[in-house]
């Protein structure tokens, strides 16, 4: 095939290409990656460029996009133009885009920068008597077709005095294709964005650079709104039956954004004005709460949400005060209870791509599981309850200094304290490594009972000696008084045990009943991802030991961190996988686990503490 | 060629088309207008309809409109499905449009209805365990592919409450295809619109029933920016040079435009909250002071403005406290000096359509002139300064209630009084009349100058003593001070006519310097269409006399209203006529008459006070 040459401007970047080559592909050979967020399937209309010479004669989807006026000043989409000869082509403002690394917990993966604000510098011809434009229009033709102005009257409020302070050099601030805001000189390298994880417990912000994709800082804080409800469930009363609790939470949680927002931007040495868009993940109730629309269809069956897909709102008309033009993405949910965090799961470990059989839990107190059969997704969630956060367990307590984060059982009681302090109570992995322990060592059978005395007769004396009370008052004692920061030993009570049972027989069911819908055995998963802070803290061997997962060869078991925050991050700071996370959305099937068939009978038998092959 | 059958559903009407007709024409065949702004071009997709049975195969561009699946389900784009067989077609809600007669200043026009914002009764099924959609997806998927929410938290806020308060039972409100409202129970029937016309000196706002067509409610105020500055020179000073003086020019016009179209709607028996949506015409300086738009680039040559195509924002946003997300659109402007308002003129007069050569003239501060040849358009301004409006003239007023509105001279003066009571002023169209005559009768000269008493033989005795005082100061006196209001008489000066001279001269030298740039005469003018509430007051043979117009046949110099205010209200009322505005202000070419060699000895010749031929 012969080849053309083709010179990129403003910046005179030349290659070679193919004849027959697209634009698209021809930029790609030089180095340019061209905005093209659907792909180069030509149909978005975002990869304008405009030829000017070796124009070919334009497409029918050119047509659709272009006036007959742009198609004569030589405007083409990059990825439908071949190139026919030697050709000289101008690429407008903003459309080469940046490579960036974003690591994944600690594996590096490649992505464009292509986030969907863009700052775009400009510099424009002053009014002459030949050439009268309209102010507005002077900056859409310089932005290239396709750009629409937003429709409210602060940009064009804006716009002549800062086309006007600096002599006709702005920077046009776009959120995809509609100019919302512009302001005096080049002010390009200041847009930052924020992706944040609304969690029910925690809620953590990302700031991130938008112009090099480089996360800058980080923030977290409790979610305020436990102030007023524990958990999803007493927040989903709050907000539909008290009076002003919709309200109450809505403020709380807006108020951890802005604030955690702003921590972030300061902490990076940018102000709050620098911030263009926050990207939000979080489960249906807390999406659903941010936006202050009341969760009515989702406090009973068939747990309706208000919304589905992704919504997209400006931050001030939340009170999120940051840039005044700033808007608030959120990502879509599956239903009722599985949220926008799992959508960012299934992003961030690409569950929704490639063969195979592949599985990613979130593991909390609502858990959320999600099963990829050759690029189809399943999904569900499950009530554990409380447990796995330190809830409702006798001496239980989140994962902070003094909780007892890893135990080992052996002739003997060893354990590990976040902080390195007296030990103050035992978190989720703690939990999970003491019951494997004990089961292990005869203490507890795998029915969940606490053995009496008499019946320990072959446990070693050291392990013997721990368990104290009787019946329902037993226990088995971790750390003792003088060990422990309050003075009280700290203990596993049966009835902990009890709980733990409910919490893991619930993902358990979940697991098996999804696999089991499509005809699967838990041995034929290729790979089981834990997501979330409990995935990644609790050994693996513990939760396979009690069956709280099945029982995989280890390598097949990963965790992936908080993989719903790098979702966000990956949304936050590139359109394509912003679509990408959409259309999984969009295809996963939802199933409602409470009404299939056999789900109570698993769920029972999934309480029992063992291996579960 | 064969005949098929097609049933629209819900309502089951039924009639033949032939085979190979659209679903688009045999609609229409059966009486439903189906709701296409596009005009049947398979442009802008919103003609969707639901084949229940008998649906063509998709055409390229149906696919480009619907996904797979909604293929699937049998939508289509009634423009482009070709009856191929027997059919049942469902129409989505709001499908179908009203006809209605538009009066224009007493010549009727059918139009159909078919506003941008329209508001949807729909009855929806509550979820179950089989249907548990989300609250917003249970709503477009009942409106049709196409509609898509409005990007602000305000709407899925309201959702689930509505949606439940009455059983499902809600009412959507639609601007174009954006879901930006819904209330419980069936409320389509509340849904007003205003059209204003927004002068420098007075406010027009004309409020209708957006289900019907109908005008129900006129209220008129003065634009209380005449406080601040008499004529749009001195409000761009203002806007441009004062302090706060744009924020004042804009408080002032949202004052005045809210005010009106709360007391047109409470004219009407409706409440402000009914009203959705406001239309608005003006000239260039009022639109941008309405939006609040510093008019920095219209203080000098070249004049640019800061918009030129249509806006769009959201009345509350503005400070118009109509329904919460009522919208204000303002129609698009021309150039700096030719707004909104000849864009009104331009569509209620039809000049932009047809054959031949037309022009319409809006007599004013500003004169504006469209010219139209063979369809194409061609706009000016020209300012001819406040005389036409009684400004600068030693007696004049504007054409209220004590304003002598016309005159005749014949051996003596009579004249006519607006409200029937003694003079207080003479308005424009008395001055004209006033001053054909003096010239008429020999009391002027073709150069303006008031003959003295020494010239004034031939001239008959009840007028001759009329004349009194000398050079500068002399006078003609039109009323006594025992017939004026004041005890002062009512007199054209020399001045007067010198103003009068300047006023009709520029609006003349417009008149010609289009037509001649064109290669053509007056005479060549197949009609001259004169607009504004001057253009309804004065004697036609009056402005012929004096040159203000060229010398034309009676009949083909038409008085046309207030036709920017019927523009306007035309905008209100049909998509489809939007765009045809819109689409002609893109394509009128703006002739800049000042910098057009030749204007200034125009303007001098036409300062002449004789007929124009």
């Amino acid at each position: 095939m012969a080849a053309v040459r083709v010179t990129f401007h403003p910046d005179r970047v030349s290659t070679e290409a193919a004849s027959g080559a697209s634009v698209l592909e021809a930029a790609s050979r030089a180095g340019l990656n061209l905005h093209a967020p659907c792909g180069g399937q030509g149909r978005c209309g975002k990869c304008a460029v405009r030829f000017l010479s070796g124009a070919p004669a334009p497409s029918e989807r050119e047509r659709h996009f272009f006036s007959e006026e742009e198609l004569e000043e030589g405007w083409r989409l990059a990825c439908q133009a071949r190139l026919e000869e030697n050709a000289e082509v101008l690429l407008p403002p903003g459309a080469v885009m940046v490579e960036h690394r974003i690591m994944v917990e600690g594996v590096g993966r490649e992505i464009l920068v292509e986030p969907c604000v863009r700052k775009v510098p400009l510099k424009l011809p002053a009014p002459t008597g030949d050439d009268a434009r309209a102010d507005l229009m002077r900056v859409l033709q310089a932005l290239g077709p396709g750009v629409r102005p937003a429709p409210h009257p602060r940009l064009l409020q804006a716009l002549p005095s800062a086309l006007r302070d600096q002599d006709f050099e702005i920077t046009a601030t776009l959120f995809g294709d509609e100019l919302t805001a512009v302001e005096p000189g080049d002010q390009s390298a200041r847009v930052y964005g924020a992706a944040v994880d609304v969690g029910t417990t925690t809620v953590v912000a990302y700031l991130c650079d938008l112009a090099t994709g480089d996360l800058l800082a980080t923030e977290s804080a409790l979610n305020p709104q436990a102030r007023l409800g524990a958990d999803v469930i007493s927040r989903l009363r709050i907000a539909t039956g008290e009076e002003e609790g919709l309200a109450r939470l809505h403020q709380a949680a807006i108020q951890v954004v802005g604030d955690l927002v702003t921590a972030a931007a300061k902490q990076a040495g940018a102000t709050p004005k620098d911030v263009y868009e926050v990207a939000v993940v979080g489960n249906t109730c807390m999406t659903h709460l941010l936006l202050g629309i009341p969760p009515l269809g989702m406090r009973a069956v068939p747990f309706t949400p208000g919304f589905r897909f992704a919504q997209r709102v400006r931050a001030e008309e939340l009170g999120i005060h940051i840039h005044p033009e700033a808007q608030v993405y959120v990502a879509p949910n599956i239903g009722g209870f599985v949220g926008a965090d799992t959508v960012g799961v299934i992003l961030a470990s690409e569950l929704g791509e490639g063969d195979g059989l592949r599985m990613a839990v979130d593991i909390g107190t609502n858990g959320e599981i999600v099963l990829a059969k050759d690029g189809k997704l399943y999904a569900c969630s499950t009530a554990a309850g409380p447990a796995f956060e330190g809830a409702r367990i006798g001496q239980g307590m989140r994962a902070a200094e003094g909780a007892i984060d890893s135990v080992e059982i052996g002739e003997d009681v060893s354990y590990h304290v976040l902080g390195g302090v007296p030990p103050s109570g035992i978190c989720g992995s703690g939990l999970v490594d003491a019951v494997a322990g004990m089961v292990r060592c005869n203490l507890v059978d795998p029915g969940g009972r606490l053995r009496p005395a008499e019946e320990l007769g072959s446990v070693p004396a050291g392990l013997r000696q721990r368990v104290v009370g009787e019946g329902a008052e037993a226990r088995f004692v971790l750390a003792s008084a003088e060990e422990a920061a309050g003075g009280e030993p700290i203990c596993v009570t049966a009835r902990d045990v009890r709980e733990l049972q409910l919490a893991k027989g619930a993902i358990l069911a979940g697991i098996t009943m999804l696999l089991t819908r499509l005809g699967h055995e838990p041995a034929d998963l290729e790979e089981l991802l834990l997501a979330g802070a409990f995935g990644n803290y609790i050994r693996r061997e513990s939760a396979i030991e009690i069956g709280l997962i099945p029982a995989l060869p280890e390598d097949r078991v990963r965790p992936i961190g908080n993989a719903a925050g790098v979702g966000a991050r990956l949304m936050l700071s590139s359109q394509s996988l912003r679509r990408r996370a959409e259309e999984a959305a969009r295809r996963v099937e939802h199933i409602e686990l409470s009404q299939e068939e056999g789900f109570y009978d698993r769920f029972a038998e999934g309480m029992a503490l063992r291996r579960y092959e």
